[in-house]
Parts: structure tokens; sequence; C-alpha cells
């Protein structure tokens, strides 16, 4: 339950500050200021594939990409990026990751995570299994080959990338996984044959063995009560999950905060962190209500408009803050940060597809690096060395003249000491 | 999957025919007549309840009930009912059964279940478990005597009524269990905290030690993946279940042969028989689409018309036609036999409410007493005394004179011996 407060986003502590000497710093000025947040604000990280990576293997433009551009340069779009996430998703569609069979995506994966390891990023995979965007040639395989397959790519990736990455999207969208209807595929045969909870399973504790270490969401876009069901059936089938996915592509419109609050209430009652994993709001005119499957909605162009763009920037601060303030939320990520190249051409992005910033990156600025943030900030040790430092949870350093040093907000220490250096 | 065909509903059998010296009749003139159909072709006898057992204890009538009518007298109603049904659902909604706590409406319920019995009729009862209809003595109890009351409620029903009643509704909508937002109510705050599997698996496991030789079927309105969902997370809990229910009420339009074929598949994967628990075809105007759940359609008069009648009956055929092609379809209970009294008011009855037959009640008979039927048939033995019978699985009577013996069509047999007595 939620009362819109962000008390439990937020810590006090009592620092002791010594000098090189590790004698306490009596009445010193000194500054603070948060470097991190430990709240998972994240978004796709796909554009960095080919900027970091170069382009893909061949065979991997022909199939379908969610997301991901590169017009503009890594230095102008990092900038855009570091500057408000600390959490990228990175894309392992099997179609997309192997076009050919025993050739992986590999190298142009691994140089991207560690190019945004390198900038503080955590570093989440998505997604282990899926139905849509798989490579043609799984379909001439038999499905007991199919299953083998699936488990092999599981332990490579997930113990491939362990250190590096070691969040993952388990499965995606399981509830349809065995019904849903676009194209044939390998996978939506294999979760016909042997239902869902097996495909939950195996995707879990194929993961789960090849990293113990790793964070596993089970992930869907189904809020209702079929998702419920699922959770349900997989806890009581002994799948340890270690966080639920909520998607929320809101191209539709967004939902509002008591949709949003009652659905995160019905899915924390499993007691589990809650990731919204797939957060889209439109800043053109918006998706009409009657479609069911977003997918089917396919027009020529989608432009950004200045009401839409405004109407994104308010939607946005009631999302996130109404996310926020529910403590059973762990991480929001955000679906895409350019409008080129964006998921089914919405202006979803937080910049334009010309690199100019929306009012939505504004407003998300003004919350994660605004008032959810503490910039540097001068304060004074008290005659003992001490400070008190509150503010939202996360890393922080504090320093005077030339000398640093670093200290983390969590939930549950009170006092620290710090040695500048 | 369904070819539309109803062979496997029929069978063929060798009768070899003896008279009371227990030599075979050979060359001689019987009748074979069809007495039971095997399919259960079933319907409410909610109406039997007051008009068998009297009227209802007191409270009983205040809460909401799901059809039921005694404005036509028993011998009347009788003939209309059994004309064409050999399955009965009694009512056991706690609400309307335990008005008063500790003083059940068992008495009446047994005399009822008795009386169809004794005509033939196999009973079922409706539901064990649900949220709707609840009593309202039950809202002052905490949580785990809830449960206490629930589970003896169960083991009093089945284990009173084994022999009697040997197939139950265990639990009903499981699916929204939880969620259903129709006033509070003690069984949604139960599923609420414990679970939707956990809520199954007392159902089922009560129920199964009560009478271990029961029918016990899980339920629903539900037939997308939620509901799929629901059951494999069930299975995988290990609760062993009988029957799956499928409910029908269409008062929104039939919904095609081929989204009944398509919705039979998926659930029959499941390997389990399909019961087509609740079925309703209107004779009126049909509900508009919009309206999701249909209790929020209240209108002062919803009428049967000519148009209306007509449609009914040829969507009743197409229906019955399509869930009978279909392998794994064990039952289908229609939802109510008059307009009287109907749920929602809607006409939805195969009688008017004045008591005259609508053309669904003609078309249903011309099916189960007619195409589907053997008539009394004039045959021959031949020279050994022999002779073959095809027909619709289920009982059948041969005859010679004032000689009657009886045999089974059934899905193994292929040959008997009868002796006429």
């Amino acid at each position: 339950m939620s009362d819109g407060s962000l008390r439990h986003r937020m810590g006090e502590i009592t620092l002791t500050v010594r000098g090189p000497d590790r004698r306490p710093l009596a009445d010193q000025v000194v500054t603070v200021a948060q470097q991190r947040h430990a709240f998972a604000f994240g978004n796709t990280g796909f554009d960095f594939v080919d900027l970091v990576g170069g382009p893909g293997p061949e065979g991997s433009t022909e199939v379908e990409s969610f997301g991901g551009t590169n017009h503009l340069d890594l230095d102008r779009l990092g900038d855009l990026w570091l500057n408000l996430f600390n959490t990228a998703t990175l894309p392992f569609y099997w179609g997309r990751y192997e076009p050919r069979r025993g050739a992986p995506d590999t190298e142009r994966l691994t140089e991207t995570a560690r190019w945004l390891a390198e900038r503080g990023v955590a570093v989440k995979g998505h997604p282990l299994v899926w139905h849509t965007v798989q490579p043609p040639w799984l379909l001439q395989i038999d499905l007991d080959e199919v299953e083998r397959l699936l488990r092999a790519r599981i332990r490579d990736l997930v113990g491939g990338f362990a250190g590096l990455i070691d969040t993952w999207d388990a499965i995606n969208e399981a509830v349809i996984m065995p019904v849903f209807d676009n194209g044939d595929n390998a996978i939506t045969r294999l979760a016909r044959a042997r239902g869902r909870i097996h495909m939950v399973r195996l995707a879990f504790e194929e993961a789960r063995a090849a990293n113990p270490a790793a964070t596993l969401v089970l992930n869907d876009f189904d809020l209702g009560s079929a998702y419920e069901c699922l959770i349900e059936g997989v806890l009581a089938a002994g799948v340890r999950i270690d966080a639920i996915g909520l998607q929320t592509h809101m191209h539709q419109g967004y939902r509002g905060e008591e949709y949003m609050r009652h659905t995160l209430d019905r899915f924390a009652r499993y007691g589990l962190p809650l990731h919204l994993t797939e957060t889209t709001l439109v800043s053109g005119h918006l998706m009409p209500p009657e479609i069911e499957d977003l997918n089917d909605y396919q027009i020529p162009q989608w432009p950004t408009t200045v009401d839409g763009e405004a109407r994104q920037a308010d939607d946005l601060v009631r999302h996130y803050r109404s996310l926020l303030a529910h403590p059973a939320v762990q991480s929001i990520n955000y679906w895409g940060i350019t409008d080129h190249g964006a998921w089914l051409g919405a202006p979803a992005g937080l910049i334009r597809a010309d690199g100019s910033r929306k009012p939505s990156y504004d407003a998300l600025e003004a919350l994660v690096k605004g008032e959810w943030w503490l910039p540097p900030t001068v304060m004074r040790t008290d005659t003992d060395g001490s400070l008190r430092v509150e503010g939202f949870l996360g890393d922080y350093t504090v320093s005077a003249g030339d000398r640093t040093g670093r200290f983390t907000l969590d939930s549950t220490s009170t006092t620290a000491t710090i040695d500048l250096r």
C-alpha cells in the first residue's frame, strides 16, 4: 500500500569525516554530493549496441527490433542517456542475437555491456525466453532439440555474462506464450506442448544454475488475473523468482495513479520486488483504445506534437511519482530514449528524432537530478567532525579541497566514518 | 480436434437375444429402443427445490439466486424437463443453503435430489466454493475460522450427499476470486490472503476425502489465458481435478463454432474431460457487447421475441452440434428451463414464462430425442438369435411381447447376450 510519500526512498546518516591522518575534521566546510541513485532508473541501451559494438551480424537486421538507433553519435547519446539513467536493458532476442546458428552476437554485446558498466551503469539482459523474434533456423528442429538448444542458450548467456550482466528477464510474456498467434515459431510450439510452468521453470532453473547471484525476473505485459494465476502457479510449483516484471507500454494513454496503485498492490501481495520493466508514454496522438495487440497498429507516420509532448511530460511525472511511492517497486525502465527507431514508430522517446530534448526529458531530469537528488551542497562538520546527511538512497561523495570520501545512504546504516583521501 | 463428425458419440453392438429358457430367439421380431443418453444433457434443477421440497428456510430468498421458479406445477415442469435432460445441477450456494448458521437446507435438497435420482437423473451439486452468495454471518468471522467452516461445509455436503450427488463444481470462478469487487465477502478475503491455488486445493482435497468416488469439477466463466494459467498452476501444484468446467453464458450472442472449437482445443490439451457447465442463449435482444460483467446489465423487462426465439433455436443447434463433435466434451448443462425467474431476467429459457415451448425446446428435442436417438424400432434377429444395433452411446431396451432385456451401447463392448424376462 502506498500513501504517496517517498519516505521509504530516503535515508539519513551521521558521518564522522576524517582527514588523511585519520583524525576527525572538526568544524570543517565540506561538499556533499549524490553520485548515483540506489533506485534503478533504467532505459533500454539498444542504441548503444551499434554505436559501441559496430554493425550487427548478417541477418540480424531482417528480424523485428524493439527500438534502437544509431543516428546520434555516441558522445551525444551517451551524455543524454547517462545524465538520467543508471540501469540499461540490452537486447538478447534470440532471432537477432543468433541469426545464424552457432554464430551468436556475443562480442558486440560484451563490448556494449562493458562500456556501460565502466560508466557505472547496471546492465540487464532481455529476454532469455520469448516466443517473438526467433531465428528462422529453429523452425526446422524437433521440440526436444529446441528445448535442449534453449537451455544451452540460457546457460551460455547467463554464465558467459555473469559479473557483467547479473539481472535477466528470464522469461517474457509467458501468459500468452502458448497461444499468441503471430506466425509459427518454435517457442510457441514448445510452450503449447509442455505448458507455461515448464517454460518458466526451465528459464529460471537454467539461469539460476549458470549464475546463482543473478536477479531473475518474470516479465509480462498482462497485468490482469491471468498474470496473477501464472505467478501463483509458478510459486506453487516451487520455482524461485526474484522479481515480478510489469510492462506498462501506454501507447493508448497513461492509465492513471489509481489504476497503477491498485495494480501494484495486487502484485505486491506475493512479497516479491516489482520491476516496472518496460514503460512507454507517447508524445503524439494516442493509439485508439480498441486496438488489442499494440503490434496491430501500423501507421506510416506517428509524429510528436506540442500538446502531446506536454501531456507526455505530465504523465511521466505522475507515473514515476506513483511508482516510487509504492515500497515494492525497485526499478523503472523507460522503453527507449529517442523517437528515431522507436518500437511501432511511436513518438515514445524523451528525445526527438532530431536529438533535441522533449519536455518529458526535462521533467524526468527535474525529478531524478532535481527533486530526488542532492546536488553538490556545502555543509559544515561539527566540533566532533560529525555531519548529518539526509537524502535519497544512493551513493554519495563528501569532499574538502581535493580530498574525497564516499558513502552510501541505505535504509539500514545510521552512522559511518569516512576518510577523505 | 474435431472434424464435425459425431462418430465418437456412437457405438455398435451385436446382441444375442435369448428367451426365458436361455435359448437364442432365432428369426424373432423385437423392438429396440434407446432409454437414456450416455452423454450428460443437463440443465439446472433449481426449480424443483421449491416444488419438491417446499418453501426455503427463512432468509434464503433474500439473497441472490441464479434461476429457479415454482410458477409451473411439478407434473408439467417435470415432464418438460425430463423429456430432454438426464443430468440436473442443484444449488448449494452457501448464502442460500445456510442463511442461518448451523441450520442448512439439507432436507429440501435431499428430497429434491432423491426425486430426480428416482427418475434416472444424475445429480450434480453447484458450487462448493464461490465468493458470490455468501451468508452474511460469515463476515464477522476471522479468516482461520472461515477456512475451517468452509472445509467443514465441503466435507458435510460431499460426504452427506455421497451416493445421491457424486458430481460437484468443487470451486467456481477461482480466476477472479481474490479480485472480484462486488461487495465485501469472506471468501474473497480468504482467497486474497491465501491465493487461488490454496483455495482450489482445499476445495478438491476436502471433497475428495469426503467422497473418493466423486467427479470434481474446476469451473470458470473465464475461457482465456487466465484460466489456462490457473489450470496449469493447479496441475503443477499436484491437485487432482476430474474435469474442466467451461461456462458459456452467451447473453451477448452465440460465439460461433470456430471460437468454440478453438476454445475446446485449448482446454482439451490438459487431457481432462470438458464439462460445459453453464450454457445460456437468449431469445430476446442481445446484451450490448460493451458490458463486461453480465451482472451489470439490469433492465426492467427483457422480453422474448419471435425473431429472438428463431435465433436462439438456431444458435442452440449449432452450439450443441459443435460441442458434441469435440471428443473431449462430456456434458452440456443448459442454464434454466423457463424464462420465469431466469438469471438477470433474461429470456434464456427453452420454455416461455407462460409454460409454452419455444422453438429452442423443439430444436433440442429434435436432436436429443430425434436425430441423436433411437426411438422404438422393430428389428428381426437372425437364425442365431443375433442382432446388430447401432446408435448413440447410452442405455437401451430390447423387447419381444411383454418380455424385455436391457443393454448399454458404450465405446468398448462389441457383443452382449441379453435374456428377455
